[in-house]
């Protein structure tokens, strides 16, 4: 068997228990079993330790593991691979064949800060630069890795109709989506361990359970990743469809981790369940209430092979009004808002970060310090031997304990309500992230109808085309209003919330804080 | 004229309009003047600036001015320097003769910290390191620049009695000093900018108005000094005399430092007024209440001319009960008890200090930061030519409004309540510094009596002399126990007094805390 030597490309920190391999960035590692799947590779160290390291963390050259390692090599664990978990039967590339798994594991990058402090993974290890949470740009969905411009909408043959139509209604606001009478919704709860591999890897499974059938079904990350993609090729021209909560390679099984990630898992689901066009759509539904794996086989598989995806969706697109002119000036209205609300957003999450790492850190550990200090100097005081101390030195141990309580209450108090103040403002920032592309879209299409005549003048487009396109755009700024609306009314409606609960969560600890003061009154 | 090139020991800063010099530690400078007097020189530096420079920032050799210049210099100032000052006119050493000013002016070192953060000289350049406030080693008044051991006391002839007489009771608690019947107590007030050397110098005077004769008199810093010193020499040995507040040689005219510096000195005139022995002597009487300029000459003449000084304090010293033998029990106790006292005091002041930065720094511009992220994003809302915003905008604004209100609140409350508890471990602080020289003598007292049977054997002292030896030692201890009677029933009051001013000032915050509850309500 012939070896070659391989790199680490980052620093990786092994889960305890999980056959996991720790290398630093650098490192020189032989790969032993590059077939383990599920985006891990088996490598040993110069020490002669092995274990799993992720695939990415590994040198790659176009594309392709570097694994210095001959083709021949035995594959012990190759048709094992393909075992246990149900997902591996799957290719989520829609042009690729099945029966391999070339399903991401459930790590990525990781935001610095605020969720870190939480889960307390200060000097956890990541992979890569932290990005912040925005669309992804799904490149091997697109050819040649940028997305179609609108003209592919614009100038495209009348398409054959399906049975999607997504209806636009005049509102009170102006256009608004067509929205169910019921609100989909659904509980992202009771996450579970699983492992496959033969217990190699392990994993973590959510149970997601729908108001409509109110029958739960399994969900792993990357499950949710997959519907992410789906819904990002499917709508992402004309809705923003936020980034997953964030991906992290380190702390993955660690409780604080879990909850924190079923919580923004739960966040994103709801998000999309208030979608009138997401939580409608096909692939949403077979995602949260196929009936057996055969279902959702044929679910999956559909999914990945609709071609109404990317500006093709417009084609769906059916306003039950007059055709628009270009709303040019709305759209730039609507582009100076969300750039002003995410610049906000981002100011907030700062500053929050910062007062939350202050409350949590150093602030209770100074009230601590003072009120030890304070009851230090009061049993010297016991020591004296000299008469009448004790109403000095019950005072000071009261100032004392009372400087211990303020410390624990500090603590906690972000828990309470700056935690979901964060949340909410994390949330927003990843959707306004993806503003920019869903109006760059727009605005692309406004251009090009702007050029109708050069081009039919060019003979590069027949007048009909131009009126056509003139049609679509008015289609698509219909779109863009009612999506407006919608982010807008679900926006007011988000953040009354969490101004209620942080005002609620405020009064209750000026309630506590005022339990203190007959406490000090008493030794006045 | 000749001059050769001296060297600055220390940075200085001048004040502005002040006449002074910056020189940095290790610049070559050239003397211009050293008969300045008031203790500063003038000096010129290579870029051929002239300027005053304290004279102790000059380097110097065997204590003399290596000033570097010829002895036949012509001296301009040399009369004017006892010209306007009446100070100048005085000599603070006893051995020396009169019309010479040798006053140290008023700078010297400065503690770090807590009094600088809240002077604003953060950056100030301080004259050699910074030491903590602790009983003053007055060299020069001792021989040989070390105290004389309490044989000077054991084995003295009986001392011709003065009119000088201390009497020590039994009281209550043990031996007690005998207390006056009205307490002495002084305002210190109403700091004033003078001016000596036709205006070329500056300096801050205090008027101190004592209770008994309701008659202001004024003193500058370095008379304070003054009468530390005397007090020093003459009850060190038996009496802990606390340091004045530091000196300071930057910022001394700025308004927030003179305040400072006056409450501090009116602390520590308090706590000298409150003592019993101190408050009565002769040289704290002139110094209160001297009725011209030349009852406070005679006065100040005669007070450096005392000779019961060092441990000969103890031969004026009567206790009024039977002879004790040696307490080193209690001794050790209260050794012990200083000693905790002083740590405990630290680590309020070292904890306390930290706080104060951060409630008067950081933490109110991090709740100003989040007042403005908060409101901020309540604007971007009020412009999104969206409906129904407004109630959530008022909550967001109000959110914001009062957290910039509980910004100002926790930047003026260390003001309010912290002060006081740092001022007065301040003071004790320095107070516990004093007693390891106090006990020390005692201790070396007792160890002296217990050599007395060798002493006789040996012939260096007689039964008589070990007899006398035992007695004195007696007298000693009642003075010790005395004294520390004294400051326990001081230090029982004045913690009382700073913990029922920090309690109710904790609850003035508590009550405006609370105010900030209906308000949140409001909103909800």
């Amino acid at each position: 068997m012939l070896v070659k030597p391989a790199h680490a490309l980052y620093d990786f920190l092994a889960e305890a228990g999980n056959n996991e391999l720790s290398v630093k960035e650098g490192e020189t590692l032989t790969i032993t079993n590059r077939s383990i799947g599920g985006g891990w590779i088996e490598a040993q160290n110069s020490r002669g330790d092995v274990g799993l390291v992720p695939e990415d963390y590994i040198e790659v050259r176009n594309g392709l593991l570097v694994s210095a390692i001959d083709e021949n090599v035995n594959l012990p664990l190759s048709k094992a691979s393909n075992g246990n978990d149900p997902w591996s039967v799957w290719n989520s590339d829609p042009s690729g064949g099945a029966d391999c798994d070339e399903w991401d594991d459930e790590w990525d990058d990781s935001t610095g800060g605020y969720p870190e402090s939480e889960s307390g993974e200060g000097g956890a290890m990541q992979r890569g630069g932290a990005h912040a949470p925005s669309m992804k740009i799904s490149l091997n969905k697109f050819p040649g890795f940028s997305k179609p411009g609108p003209e592919l909408y614009l100038l495209c043959k009348q398409p054959a109709k399906g049975k999607e139509k997504l209806t636009i209604y005049m509102g009170e606001v102006g256009p608004v989506w067509s929205y169910p009478e019921t609100q989909l919704d659904c509980v992202v709860a009771d996450p579970k361990k699983g492992s496959k591999l033969y217990g190699l890897k392990s994993y973590i499974e959510y149970q997601i359970t729908p108001n409509t059938t109110n029958r739960p079904v399994n969900h792993r990350y990357k499950h949710f990743d997959w519907l992410y993609e789906r819904l990002l090729d499917k709508f992402g021209s004309a809705i923003p469809i936020p980034s997953l909560p964030d991906k992290q390679v380190t702390g993955r099984f660690e409780e604080e981790f879990i909850k924190m990630r079923m919580e923004r898992l739960q966040g994103w689901m709801t998000r999309m369940c208030r979608h009138p066009i997401v939580s409608c759509s096909d692939v949403f539904q077979i995602f949260l209430s196929y009936k057996d794996e055969k279902d959702w086989k044929t679910g999956k598989r559909k999914a990945e092979k609709d071609e109404t995806v990317g500006v093709m969706i417009f084609t769906t697109i059916e306003p039950e009004a007059a055709d628009l002119d270009p709303v040019e000036q709305k759209c730039e209205q609507f582009s100076r808002f969300t750039k002003a609300m995410d610049d906000g957003v981002k100011e907030i999450l700062t500053v929050g970060n910062e007062h939350w790492k202050r409350c949590t850190g150093p602030l209770p550990k100074e009230y601590q310090r003072i009120g030890k200090a304070f009851q230090n100097l009061s049993s010297v005081f016991n020591s004296s031997g000299y008469q009448g101390e004790s109403t000095l030195t019950d005072a000071m141990t009261a100032a004392g304990k009372t400087y211990e309580e303020i410390a624990q209450m500090v603590a906690e108090q972000p828990k309470k309500d700056l935690h979901f103040v964060m949340e909410t403002n994390n949330e927003y920032k990843g959707l306004l992230g993806c503003f920019p592309d869903t109006i760059g879209v727009h605005k692309a299409a406004i251009e090009k109808v702007k050029e109708g005549d050069k081009l039919v003048a060019a003979g590069k487009i027949s007048t009909h085309d131009k009126v056509t396109m003139a049609k679509r755009v008015s289609t698509m700024s219909y779109s863009l209003q009612a999506e407006m609306n919608h982010f807008h009314s679900n926006r007011i409606y988000d953040y009354n919330r969490v101004m209620q609960l942080y005002l609620e969560e405020q009064v209750k600890f000026y309630e506590t804080v005022k339990k203190l003061k007959p406490r000090m009154a008493h030794y006045i």
